[in-house]
């Protein structure tokens, strides 16, 4: 510790872990194969103050260690949702850093579908699926545990029955209003529940998604805000379990080419996808 | 020119084009929309010497006007194929510039499929899909055309059924033999048609695919060489329209995690799913 | 809002606004240009309950405005450092929206240095460094303000005067102890400033990067926490005007190379540079 | 080999080998050390059909042992130029498969430069620079050997002396010539050696890296091809070693932001650095 005008200098909040720890695992109990394919990432709080000061390292775990934790672990523990496997990693790092106080579990699984063979689902045979299921659990000494679920890179469109006008207008205002656009988007969501214990998750998150995909399509779209907002609702009204929802939705624009300058109309058919600059909207929608 | 030791210094094969267009079209004419969704790269050949050694550029089509033909032809052209677009873009350029000689044109389709809300497919809402729809069509003043189709960025697994032994031992060879494995690709094909007339480009692109997917699944696998070999020859015997084919077959390697030093059992059900060097496998298969 | 057993469902918190907006700034009025180059995101939070739960867009500043906003500030604000356009930015937007409460304003700038030729810094030509400068600040309608500045992907590299050594040992560990490794981290940090008046923060920014590079160098260094630790005290201890600063450090893996095998001796001079799992080490240091 | 109406379906031209095999090796005999930070692929071609056609391994080297063989042979082939450590794994890889014809080595070279502490170059601490050295040597069983040298993303700008007038225009032509534009690009090359003894490879690499960078600011720009020109012809007139050199120049498009709508001038100082399309300009220059 240090004395200067400004006052000692102290570490502040700190945490470390394991990332890509790229777990993949294999039920092969039957004919009828199982895979989870996991990127598993691992972070641990806790009194770490002697390694950061002192270079004494003879209570931290070591990472690597961490790694050999989350295959032997997945051993006995991943059989079912990705939640209860970090739920079990959880209740294992508490105990095995004699310093450590709170852990957090973040899991990316990536989505294989079975290879339909002349109309049959293969028994051994999977192609990945676009889309990620994630899940992030916290847990501490004092036995809390919170649960929350999450969707990344679902991408949806939608090619009417969807517009923004009506809008603010200003010194740098030059969009003009419009009633029919396309309407692209990349979902991120996620959610968190209410209890950690006796919930299905899997059945959850598939309803979710099937949810979250219904309401995007159901109503014609004000904004990107208004379509947030009714997704997180029909959520939260069809599950009890979940007690508030999260989405971001990058606004991908598709852009109306002008063509009527070289004498051909373009009744919205042709668009430019643009890459450029984006809007980006988010929100929670929760329980009052 | 320039005279040097060496000889004179000239201008080599060269060509220039607009990378990156992203094309979208929507077929609004009933109820049940359609989307197209490219990115579109346009390359010319020709006699562009006085631009290069003079900075005389007024025989040169600008690329930002190569990037509004794309979207001005997409409005009649781009009702079909891919690969009929890509021609008829073609035989425009070839005329649009005046010392144009050769003109390629590659797209990259993003494939996008129905939302389905209760069992039916949306009218107008749709999500992406993994994988890539590539064409790449090349043609020259003679009239000459010809037409490479291919698919990129599809991933496949399979649990089992695959091996890789009783290969060379040498000095520096490490690995076991197995004979039961983790396969695991992500596929990248083209194929050249045999002619460019009368082809049903989509119905070929979805056979294909097809049949990729079913060979994979239908053998013990030897070796990445043995099972592309297969492949290749199952689709060429389906589709006599096609004269050869090629593959790309990363190995992504599934390496079982060592748990027996932990004490536990571990009879191919945990593995790492590795990021690192990885097998690279590459052939064509054709017509003798 | 609606009634279910567990009770109203509401708008939570919400933000929305525009991102990868690239400004890109030349000031042209010598011989010698100068350049700007920026990624900025601007998010805007505030009362937009109308708009997500009526679809009523009136009180909305569309994220295009935002866009425009952020080149037509550039002109007169952006020219001095990226915090003092983001300070005026901020003032701008919580004035344009009627009920905006808080802005944020992310900014990421690609750094270019002078091209040399013949020893001598080119007057109009840039080549574009690895590493980027960032700033984070906030501000909202009663007038606070905080700055945050930040470094990201900078990788540095040590070959010796690392180890590993003392670490906990338990049933899942493996890991040898090591006094000698390869220390490899890509930096990611973050500081904020005790005030946003009076600081000069391209002078700040500089003097932070140079601290982190010396401080990384000069010792031997038993952990990445320790180092990361001394790193953070440096820096605090040179620049009174910063309150804290966070550091992230992967810890990229250059695993030995087993050569010995082979009958070839590895004293440290072959390594497998792994792109598998990598420990992930962060924390704050402050002034108490 | 199967009958067919069009014949017999046969192997053709493949190749197989290993990708991202990450090499880094320390030269630590002194106390300044040095580093070479490599990503290598080896492919090989040969006559492998009883492995592709009849599932035969036993002529096969497994890519696992052309991993180990890139890092045993770093230990005394890997002391200077990436040119002659890849001509090393070529004479050797021709002669470890017994049926091996032909050999492709690629390797980038990350490049890293000392830490500058108080002006000093550190002895033993590096940082990343962007940019990346490229080699790609061919090798077959006659004893021929070619050496292809390269560059990849060097990202330039230059501000002024730059233009694009004169072009041709026709019905889909929109975009108004100017004389003063910025011109960015990221910059490939590639060039072939004359011969691959006897050639101080770095000094050349050095050599042609300075002369691109220096034609690129020395002129007025009237199009990226004439640059094109006017840099390989350069680089040709001053390295007699070179046979010949191939630049790909995508054009990154910086377009003048419309502020006059808002009442504020826009001498060409306020851009949008767009990630929309983009021009693609490539071609050899090379001895006639």
């Amino acid at each position: 510790m240090t004395e200067t005008k400004k006052g000692r200098i102290v570490l502040g909040q700190n945490n470390y872990g394991k990332s890509e720890v790229r777990v993949f695992r294999v039920k092969r109990d039957t004919e009828r194969h199982e895979v989870w394919d996991l990127d598993v990432r691992v972070s641990l709080e806790g009194d770490f103050e002697a390694a950061h000061t002192e270079g004494d390292n003879s209570k931290l775990l070591a990472t690597d260690t961490m790694r050999n934790t989350c295959y032997a672990l997945a051993k006995d523990k991943l059989t079912g949702s990705i939640e209860e496997y970090a739920l079990a990693l959880i209740d294992h790092f508490l105990e095995a850093g004699p310093t450590v106080t709170g852990c957090r579990v973040e899991i990316t699984q990536y989505l294989w579908e079975r290879i339909e063979v002349d109309g049959e689902p293969h028994e051994h045979s999977f192609i990945r699926q676009r889309g990620e299921r994630k899940a992030t659990v916290r847990g501490d000494e004092s036995g809390a545990r919170s649960v929350e679920a999450g969707i990344d890179d679902v991408y949806v469109l939608k090619t009417t029955n969807s517009g923004w006008e009506n809008f603010l207008r200003e010194r740098f205002t030059t969009l003009p209003d419009t009633n029919d656009r396309i309407l692209a988007t990349i979902v991120t969501a996620k959610w968190e529940y209410n209890t950690h214990e006796g919930i299905d998750f899997d059945r959850l998150w598939n309803g979710v998604m099937e949810q979250t995909l219904k309401t995007f399509t159901d109503h014609y779209s004000p904004s990107v805000q208004n379509t947030l907002y009714r997704i997180g609702k029909a959520v939260l009204e069809r599950f009890p379990e979940i007690e508030r929802i999260w989405y971001s939705f990058p606004n991908v624009h598709h852009i109306i080419y002008d063509l009527e300058r070289f004498g051909i109309e373009n009744d919205k058919e042709i668009f430019h996808a643009t890459q450029d600059p984006y809007g980006q909207i988010e929100g929670w929608v929760e329980r009052a």
